[in-house]
């Protein structure tokens, strides 16, 4: 029997709806909850990344704010722009494309940006929510996702072993905390990790934020099979002409309880989250 | 053959002589290094750790400031206090003893103390920084006084498996972060996980923070023995009239390859690492 396949649509529209019912009664207050989107250049996973946000942002009822600068603007007029979305008060969240331009001091832009306007959880403010669970700032979206994913599904990591594949301050680290803030017992894997799959065989949960490419086969899985795994990598496969996640997705199938497909899986999830997070900015700007 | 142990005393020795150098150097520029205690009430953990601090300040020509209120002082005086502290430019490090009387609001006392002296790492700043690793504040010094023996002893956490038991924003938490940090890959167990013997002895080095006087057994450890113990619990045994870890120190003496005793385990390291804080912060005021 092959695993339940976990698509991120489904969880999204879901996540989708509840947003746009909290952004009407907002509305009806007389606030429209906004994202600001500031972004430097026009780099291609950027735009794939901004053109599916304000397709949530409109189906939600947000309004989108754009703030678009040459890749050759002056970190002058880059932090000017910044500090003017922080004080605008017509804006509730800011995504700040990463990661910026090389003569743009990416540190100071993360100190600068305003934490309660942080909806995608690159601030300290954020970070240390994450890590201390009290429920200041923003997790980071992908992060977010992954919990989101399971939930959906009705997949409670309390009790569970996790495993976590990849120790990013974006995915793998602050996906781990949210794990092991709903009771699952955490391992985090990287790079200097001497055997990943002796980790993942005795895992009951995946989640895979390496960013290899199809580097997850079933030798990570044990033979008994009954673990889910979430994939949170997305590459370009040249040879396939496809996007392709850290996991051969054909080759587990059959051993998975349940898994998420790359694209459509976590990836599809990562913008409702982005959504949901500036409503809730707007709800405590209140 | 029985395992060794990972003595405090040396490592807190090595490191106090280490900051008494810094400091002098500091007084060589017109510069006193200083703590600043900030205690309410009486506590007698709170008065046996502030002995200990006191002492190893002086030994490192560090200069103390003790600010003591009654148990009973107004939410106002304590919170005026707090700020004259974060003012005071004589000042650089406040180790503010938590938790607080019921009727200080311990979480606006976190909030308002200066991240910059944060000897104890207790901020949002230094939490981010400890789960961030970039640098930024300081670690809970019990967290990074385990760090310091591992070090000590030449045992280095990198590629190993280290598993942390209990998941406090004092010790657990970021005692897993730091090991992580130093390239171990870490699993934290806390009191949602089904089996914590199942997970230690999987594990290369195991710390113990749970709390729990005396729980640990050579049960935790895998029968080839091999495993490195560090032991941050710290319990006052009624029945036998002293201070027990979280560990039965003599049950595993045997099986470990090394372990830490208490008392004169992390404990004897931690007001070290509380002097180099406050070097630390004296130096980045330059």
């Amino acid at each position: 029997m092959a695993g339940m396949i976990l698509k991120g649509g489904p969880a999204a529209s879901a996540m989708a709806e509840d947003s746009a019912k909290r952004a009407a009664a907002l509305r009806e207050k007389g606030i429209i909850p906004s994202l600001a989107i500031l972004r430097v250049g026009e780099r291609d996973d950027d735009l794939a990344y901004e053109r599916g946000a304000v397709k949530r942002c409109e189906q939600a009822g947000v309004a989108v704010k754009k703030a678009v600068l040459p890749a050759d603007v002056s970190e002058e007029v880059f932090f000017d722009t910044l500090k003017a979305l922080n004080e605008d008060r017509s804006v509730h969240g800011i995504l700040m494309f990463r990661p910026l331009p090389s003569h743009i001091d990416g540190e100071k832009a993360r100190k600068t940006l305003a934490p309660e306007k942080d909806v995608d959880g690159c601030t300290d403010g954020s970070l240390a929510g994450v890590f201390t669970a009290s429920g200041g700032g923003f997790a980071p979206c992908t992060a977010q996702a992954v919990i989101e994913l399971l939930d959906y599904y009705g997949i409670d990591p309390k009790g569970k072993k996790a495993v976590v594949i990849g120790r990013s301050l974006v995915t793998g680290r602050p996906a781990a905390m949210l794990l092991m803030h709903r009771n699952a017992t955490v391992t985090i894997c990287h790079t200097k990790t001497p055997s990943v799959p002796e980790m993942t065989r005795g895992a009951d949960i995946i989640v895979s934020a390496c960013g290899c490419m199809e580097s997850i086969g079933p030798e990570y899985l044990r033979k008994e099979g009954g673990q889910v795994i979430v994939d949170v990598g997305i590459s370009w496969n040249e040879k396939k002409q496809k996007l392709c996640g850290d996991v051969r997705f054909d080759d587990v199938l059959e051993l998975a309880a349940a898994i998420s497909p790359v694209p459509g899986g976590v990836g599809s999830v990562t913008t409702s989250v982005l959504v949901k997070h500036v409503v809730d900015a707007a709800e405590r700007s209140l």
